[in-house]
């Protein structure tokens, strides 16, 4: 599927055929793909949880206001920060460049995010996002539809996944055969209220 | 281009040609496409600055390590989020929607926000990477490249800038015609560290 087509055919689709099972290798390459997403420093640093089981779905959707889409889809992603990502040994995000540039840009990360927790936990939101924003286009191609949720108790959904303590819960996204399309698309605002030009 | 391959290609550029200029036509193709990004509640809480002053863009540079790319790119959109998206008419965002579904959902924005200063800038920083994850995609197929970019100082780059009180700088991110490719893409962390299945 075309790039343009992705993005102008995606939509938050809340209806899905509970009897479909996402092939092994469509998840594979939905995991692959996601990987390809930027993050700062190359950290990766959201973590993907893939929620198949079918009680704990039960589960989560009743933490979710009962919405049909967490227990239907084919596959319930939930989308995670590491908020230690920045602590660990640079060497695993940049062994693959020359050694000048691993001399310069490793010692640079820890320093920039530690004691930061706002700014540690925006990269851990913002990498989240551009991964699952990655992952809901290229569920298109592979003939998939996408919910992106934050309409849930996240306390509770992390009690039930066993959230660990230095991670964040970003968003849910259900991913699954749509039995259902989805109402017109919302209004764009204007241009003008969305767009500036040089300085607010 | 196709999706996957616009995944697979989109890198993170550094050298443009500093002599292009973007044609109207395709700032307003980015725009239209950005815009079709998800936003919790249809609130469409992102916010575009398009920089395109040379003298203000040089300055931004010297507030971000002096980053070539931040005045040799074709455009430099800064992407923020409103902060105060939710405390607005929901109209502006459900006016689409069937009259039973504005009655329900209008009246839930405020109060799932209101007073909770985290969710609201989680909110804002999703939003602003889901738009900006779109545009780096779509740029593709314009043949562009872009460059998403947090290393810079951001107080002096609000006050650029003029950031608005309510807003929030999300990210940086210059798009423009490649004079240079990347090196190879950085190592992926494994599917063992990135991805968990059903519980942590």
């Amino acid at each position: 599927m075309n790039i343009i087509e992705a993005i102008e055919t995606r939509r938050a689709i809340k209806h899905y055929d509970a009897d479909h099972e996402m092939p092994a290798a469509d998840l594979a390459e939905l995991i692959r793909l996601t990987k390809l997403a930027p993050s700062s420093f190359n950290m990766q640093n959201y973590r993907l949880l893939v929620v198949r089981d079918k009680a704990l779905r039960k589960e989560i959707r009743g933490a979710a206001w009962d919405q049909a889409q967490v227990t239907d889809a084919s596959v319930l992603f939930i989308i995670c920060a590491d908020l230690k990502a920045h602590s660990e040994d640079p060497a695993l995000y940049w062994s693959h460049a020359p050694q000048e540039v691993q001399d310069i840009l490793g010692p640079m990360i820890k320093p920039f995010y530690d004691g930061k927790d706002q700014l540690i936990r925006d990269e851990g939101i913002r990498s989240s996002a551009f991964a699952g924003m990655t992952l809901m286009l290229a569920a298109k191609e592979l003939g998939y539809d996408s919910c992106p949720m934050i309409g849930f108790d996240g306390a509770k959904v992390a009690e039930l996944i066993n959230l660990p303590e230095d991670f964040a819960l970003s968003y849910i996204l259900p991913v699954g055969k749509q039995s259902k399309g989805a109402w017109d698309r919302g209004e764009r605002l204007t241009d003008e209220k969305v767009v500036s030009y040089d300085r607010f």
